[in-house]
């Protein structure tokens, strides 16, 4: 292993700058992962925009990404359980294990987590990070490079699912057909649901629906009460709030919403129809136990990542990649490839 | 019985009169109920000041009061379970039983439902109704004739307890100490709720409260998160906007909300929060399957309904009950006594 | 309509008959169905051979035969939601919807239920049977007459996936490969199962379990324990003992069993494996609110109910259609079709 | 604090001596509890009667005892939560929190879980144990130092009524009126449920359930049935096959059985009993996030572990306080008061 690594800097808003690193040695219990393919996250795109996310802010020089699979290169001490050259897929949380959420299994509420690419985190824009190796999992040959990374945002989807009770007999509305929304539609498929259906209104995005199976519906043209969608779970991937609104507005009684989209500072909801249909709001915050799931629907084909990347970019290009996810109309998921 | 009973008519908004109508006859399945003692709702108050809720709207005379205890006095055929005599409560919402939401146990949600005191469906400002008599349960000496009425809130505080699975464990803020708040703060304190704190600005309630056990907060003078509250559970009774907004600002992670207060059009709350909490937000509509438990608590003793009743009025002087109930800042539950 | 209809009775243990009856008329609310195909099921051999089951007693000419699908032949007055000609599925079970288990959405559960082919009320192994409307479900053209009927045993399977609660990320287990045991395994893959395991000694029943795609294990020659089988959920659909005990064994921690196989008077547990296991032990009895989702998994093709039926019989040939499902090892899911 | 302490040990079925062994020293995140007083469980009584349980053999000298609570006497490094002096309660069991069934929170499920008096892990039969802080519970001084000890059953209850759902309209039987009988029917009191019956045959135990205000039936003289018991949660504490048989034969439907009583190799269950009336029968092992609740019951006065004491023991006497245990038909709970 060569004594520095190659990884790319926010360092502040707007500012990214290749830079060099020693190189980071797996500790006991860690290991150190070649990462392979790196997804783009709007989050990342946010940090890169506005140097900062609510309280969390970039006061030293950040390396982002948190999407990642690779190759085990060094296995720490008593990290017995993976073996150097192991295809992999991160799990970018890290919870204190301690804590009263952790204790009940809601690790994701841990309020001491550490978190790739979250201040003052450094995440996978890397040629190498160190992970604890029970956040690393091993993935089958069926599963790509790309996919292993893009087994985090399958994780929101599974997550969102699970919120959801997503089951055979239930009508599930997707609304927003970026990364999120076109892997959280092909879940609930992967779930059973009676039927799956996703808004946009990007037209590149609805033809890749289409392309995955999905029933999508342009609503710039339509509304949802004219579309006759009557949903019994609601996955919000888009982040809108006319369209959470509308969404809200059409479901079906005892439904549940799941708020994935994220940006705003506060959600309107019409009270009338979550009394009355006794509907139930929640959010979906990232994931727990979820990595086993996720690699079966990657590796079996029920879930589909491969097909929702449309580009790829070296560690020298992370500026390029951020751009592209956030302005390109055509571009769903951007993966960066530090070892290109 | 007489051939014709006294009944109170709402006219349109501001309109009450007493009026006579033909006794109505029990038919198969049916009981005909002599009223003991309604209670007024804010709903009632709400007709008579506007003449409707939402669509349900005044078209012909009303009879209002939907919060109704009496005595079976004559039974139809084949109402072989209840005899004459016996005093009742009376579950004033009667479902289709055919739907789908009726079939999954989910009755409050059937479209079909008949309720009282909503139009076009007459209510218990009446000497006499009519009920089918599955709907009419009997009960024992230790709950009073107004308890007997008051049961229908304390089904509300019961469903709000269910869907927010309230047990020893969980802390629980009662937002607004009005009738069903006072009500639904009791019910959780019975469901073996760690802690139970209930939050008005009005010092007569705020007293009532105190007397009955209950912790209470004046917030006109604090803040919630200055008074060091984070419930697990929310009973959101106040429909108040701004209540609505703080209680669910320091609500503690994977938190249920029941937002049982209503009136305004739209709710809006803090997204992050709801995101990275992941709490659940709901509504309770009405209840179902909830009497033979509400029959409990009162007989037990362990919710104390007559201790929020602050005032008795006869048929002749519903118009006063109803104006009691607005604006007489000591009035918590104003009662309709028709035999009086 | 003619107005004599042709039935098949069973008059006492080993005494079926064919006879003339006047043809029914449909009430308010029901209509008549003119009997397309009906499932031979284990209840209606165990009523053919011992002429009772538990304490439901043929006393007088029971028509048997519950798995049925049809054709709407004329509507009694207010059963306005079918027209004459639809093709229909029939729910056999007609819960009373008026006690408590009703009212709770346990309807399978209420004790007044009508269920056809249970003394006293006769089955469908008729030209035509009348029933509530609300009880004959439509059936699009992708559903077959023979899965018409096969809607009920596909009721179990979802039933039991149900109280599972089986998704992706939990691995099943259906011990017995007969028609509900190779319906309930697709319906587990249908509601996303990590993987399905069908066990069986019967030849006939392991090659056709391959056939439908799923993984299946001749028991007769290893152990579950061998097999490397430690299923989250079981679905047990053998009602033999022994298989039901080692089942038990292996099931991993918190794992879900539901007792499908019926016939025996007691159950023996391993019960430290209950108990530090904390597994959960159920019954799945019938089924509520089924058949929109066995309409959509059969009419989707996620569940081939087709590739169970390997036989079909005449009116006239109801006896030997019992033979061949008590003895055939080869027969598998045997249909009644009383128009031919 | 001295150098050595003094500690009863187990050397063999049937062979307790007092020893002295090295104080123990708190490692990092460890603290060192005075023990006060412990509970003797009757899994103790079983280690003493035949040297081991199941798989787990006594086969090095073992300190018996894991219902424990005491004074913090120091504190190991970063173990800053907890302060010497301070009373405690502590939870015995300490999972591996890195296991799949840790983070799903299901940590009573923990294959790697240290569980004192459990070999090879020594218990609380000792003047001083060391633990890691994060079990080490602190208590109020409304919590005497016996029932800082008897959070431990106390907690075995709690996790019953949580498993069964205990809540107000769900009538309760517990079978076996014996420590942990007693404390969980208390418990089932505090989760609010409508009505909680005790069943035993001994009468000093029935007298005792009487004095703290159970319903008891002494069913030595009637049976379940003629006693109009239909609960619809049991919790078996008994171990006795016949009286599990019994209970769950009344229990009402869609009603949860949680089998506490330990000892035998298997259950039997009345099989169509449990599938018509779609029982749910589960274990419970031990328990997972029940301490802060138990703190609140036992402080609060809801559930009185005090009077369940029956007789108190010193460190050299620990043999007697088994016999007393085992043999005593007025013993209920034994305590081990070290420091005596």
């Amino acid at each position: 292993m060569v004594a520095e690594v190659k990884v790319s800097e926010l360092r502040g808003a707007g500012d990214v700058t290749l830079a060099e690193r020693e190189t980071p040695q797996p500790a006991e219990g860690e290991v150190l992962v070649e990462v392979g393919s790196v997804g783009v996250c709007g989050s990342d795109v946010h940090y890169y925009e506005h140097g900062r996310i609510g309280p969390y802010v970039v006061e030293s020089p950040l390396v982002l990404g948190h999407e990642a699979g690779g190759v085990v290169a060094a296995a720490g001490p008593r990290a017995t359980a993976l073996s150097v050259g192991q295809r992999v897929s991160i799990e970018p949380g890290v919870p204190c294990r301690d804590c009263a959420q952790c204790l009940a299994g809601r690790y994701n509420l841990c309020p001491g987590v550490k978190f790739l690419a979250t201040p003052p985190h450094d995440g996978a824009f890397s040629q190498y990070v160190v992970m604890p190796a029970q956040f690393v999992h091993p993935v089958p040959d069926t599963v790509s490079d790309d996919a292993a990374g893009l087994l985090e945002p399958l994780s929101v989807g599974i997550w969102a699912c699970r919120r959801a009770r997503v089951s055979p007999g239930r009508a599930v509305l997707v609304t927003g057909a970026g990364p999120i929304g076109l892997i959280a539609a092909q879940t609930a498929r992967a779930f059973g649901a009676s039927s799956v259906t996703v808004t946009d209104v990007n037209p590149h995005r609805l033809r890749l629906a289409g392309k995955l199976g999905l029933d999508a519906i342009d609503v710039s043209g339509t509304s949802l009460a004219q579309a006759g969608i009557e949903p019994d779970v609601l996955i919000e991937c888009s982040g809108n709030a006319g369209a959470t609104w509308e969404a809200v507005s059409v479901m079906a009684r005892a439904g549940t919403a799941v708020l994935v989209g994220m940006g705003a500072d506060e959600v309107r909801l019409p009270l009338p129809r979550v009394q009355d249909r006794e509907l139930v709001i929640t959010g979906a915050f990232r994931y727990a136990n979820t990595w086993p799931t996720a690699i079966e629907l990657a590796a079996s084909g029920r879930v589909d990542l491969d097909s929702v990347v449309t580009g790829h970019f070296g560690l020298a290009d992370v500026e390029a990649a951020l751009m592209a996810s956030r302005s390109d109309p055509a571009a769903v998921k951007v993966m960066v490839r530090p070892g290109r």
